[in-house]
């Protein structure tokens, strides 16, 4: 079997799951209760967020658990506009957010909220200007994501972050789910950033558990209200072997982040050059700017679905662009945004490699790769 | 050790961390993803909800998968409130809900909402006429728990289900998260009941993971917007693990059910009957409509968590009336509902039991608690 679809989610590491039975086993009192057991427990939940924050270089009260990306994304959107509804109720987000951003700030629109997407060039670049110029008086969120899920191109976080750097009441949301291990966190989480989401399913630990970076002193209206935990910010009694579980699975994956990437991008390069050679390809992700692991590309006149059974049938894993979208069978947004025609953009699929992967992994994709190109010739 | 704390959490069972450390190990694959790893995850995670489904005498496509008890109870007031919005404003939720129902009601106070609380009699239950006099013409929600998690008083679902069958477009929400396992599925489950929350780590299961029963074709607005998951209405890559180790939990826990609330019910009634010999003892939970599990008593003059201290120096865990509230230092809110004065509601601890405790546990219990209540008696 060859996983090619790490983007979509990551196999646990071994190490992990242990983790995670070892707390689930022994470690099970509620955080809240008051006798030890709940002080147990309370002392794992926050030896795990100031680990968390020291691998991010941030502090512990600046981290807060989630169950996932979705919610992470959700939280910071929904929270921000409801917090500052009555300074403004003008929102921005890139128009390659994955739908976690996008769905969210389309649900604020029905609540009388607006909504400005900001454009991207044919790159997969968000247009800086063209962002400039939707900024006004009663904005008071831009959300645009580190790295885009479908073609894996960098967002460039630093330079807007130079842009609303005089515009301190306007809220700056990250979204980092496929940029943490990836791209060095200096690059995404600069000190401009006011919230940025986390999945630990995206970096080997289990599902249903992630976080979202608050910067300190930043307001933020809850999306789950209740018995107060997580400083009232965010209610319900906490996970935490899974929380415990994606401290050991960020560590892990940041301890080798560097080598990791070295090995991944070469993968990716010899795949990319390969598919550059022949003349029906195109390869939707660029080189420059470009997250390590993530390749887009079709072969012309095949829709993706076809390629990705076509793989499957050798027990090679890939994606049709993102996993959330591929049963639906839309064409990738974030392609259609760039302005690549409909028809291109349905013949589009997605690797995503891992350190996981290897280079014989890599020379068995690519020797399926040039059988599924020469079957489907006479279809093109 | 002995966990008398089962309504704040409860210990997973073996074999549910076996099925999850199985599925996470060896059915990875995200549920949306169109090859055959993301198929094997979608089996297991729809074999789960027919499973809980059928446990229940429901189908499968009115099981919602969620984050736990909090987010049900969220997704489902916040959901009818924004969903119904144009249809009227006005909601009901009972004077004593978990904080999950209660602060999210009042979070809607604070969005044009208009909220109002059904009071309880002096028993802890809701006041069906009281409540008869609330409804209104705008009203799209009522909102009551099915047992009380303070004190377990077991609400009158049934009558208020009678109550609302000619008002067929006010949504009947039940928070079951203290009811399932310990009251028979159809005192709560009734078929006027719309919405239901359950929480996989009361009963069981691990923590992070739950579900939200929706009756076929009611309405709801999602919380958690995005990828599109369990059908558009609970965005999120889902937690398969979780969920498939929570139908084997609720599993287990249904099928021992009436032979465990035999048991339990009986040490709960040794446990009440020599209280009741002690004068400054106040027993706060009834016998007649009360769980089987819960049991919440004060001594005279000494405060709950000094009470909690001293059983947890005998390695006796209980607990002062609810985890959530617990290190806020407030009195128990179902307690001052009923008309319990503060300084007597100050008293209040609970315990809560379970099938993994037994006779010799209570004895001890017992044992320890009348040192205590003899050292107690120079404060008193």
């Amino acid at each position: 079997m060859i996983y090619f679809d790490n983007a979509a989610t990551t196999q646990p590491y071994a190490e992990v799951l242990h983790t995670y039975q070892e707390v689930a086993t022994k470690i099970f009192g509620n955080p809240s209760s008051l006798h030890n057991l709940g002080s147990k427990s309370t002392r794992i939940l926050e030896a795990s967020r100031k680990q968390i924050a020291e691998l991010l270089g941030k502090t512990a009260d600046e981290i807060f658990f989630t169950s996932g990306g979705t919610e992470s994304d959700n939280w910071a959107i929904k929270g921000v506009a409801f917090e500052k509804a009555r300074y403004g109720k003008h929102i921005i987000v890139s128009d390659i957010e994955h739908p976690a951003v996008k769905e969210s700030a389309k649900w604020l629109s029905t609540q009388g909220f607006e909504v400005s997407f900001a454009p991207v060039d044919e790159k997969g670049f968000v247009d800086l200007e063209k962002l400039a110029e939707l900024l006004r008086s009663d904005t008071t969120l831009v959300s645009v994501m580190a790295v885009n899920n479908e073609i894996g191109s960098i967002q460039p976080i630093q330079k807007i972050s130079e842009l609303l750097a005089d515009k301190p009441t306007i809220s700056f949301h990250v979204d980092a789910v496929q940029a943490i291990g990836k791209i060095p966190v200096s690059d995404f989480l600069t000190e401009r950033v006011d919230l940025a989401s986390f999945s630990g399913h995206k970096f080997h630990a289990v599902r249903g558990v992630g976080f979202l970076y608050k910067k300190a002193g930043k307001k933020l209206a809850p999306l789950l209200t209740g018995g107060g935990q997580e400083k009232d910010l965010r209610s319900t009694t906490e996970n935490v072997a899974g929380i415990a579980s994606m401290a050991k699975a960020l560590r892990l994956t940041l301890d080798k982040e560097e080598v990791a990437n070295i090995k991944i991008a070469k993968m990716r390069q010899i795949i990319r050059e390969e598919l550059l050679k022949h003349g029906d390809i195109t390869v939707f992700s660029g080189n420059e700017n470009f997250a390590p692991n993530i390749l887009a590309f079709g072969i012309k006149g095949v829709r993706g679905e076809v390629v990705v059974h076509a793989f499957e049938e050798h027990e090679i894993y890939i994606s049709t662009t993102s996993a959330c979208s591929s049963k639906s069978g839309k064409a990738a947004g974030t392609l259609i945004s760039m302005g690549v025609p409909t028809p291109s953009a349905q013949t589009a699929v997605r690797i995503s490699l891992d350190d996981d992967n290897d280079m014989s992994q890599v020379e068995q994709f690519l020797t399926v790769f040039r059988q599924i190109y020469e079957k489907t010739k006479k279809v093109r």
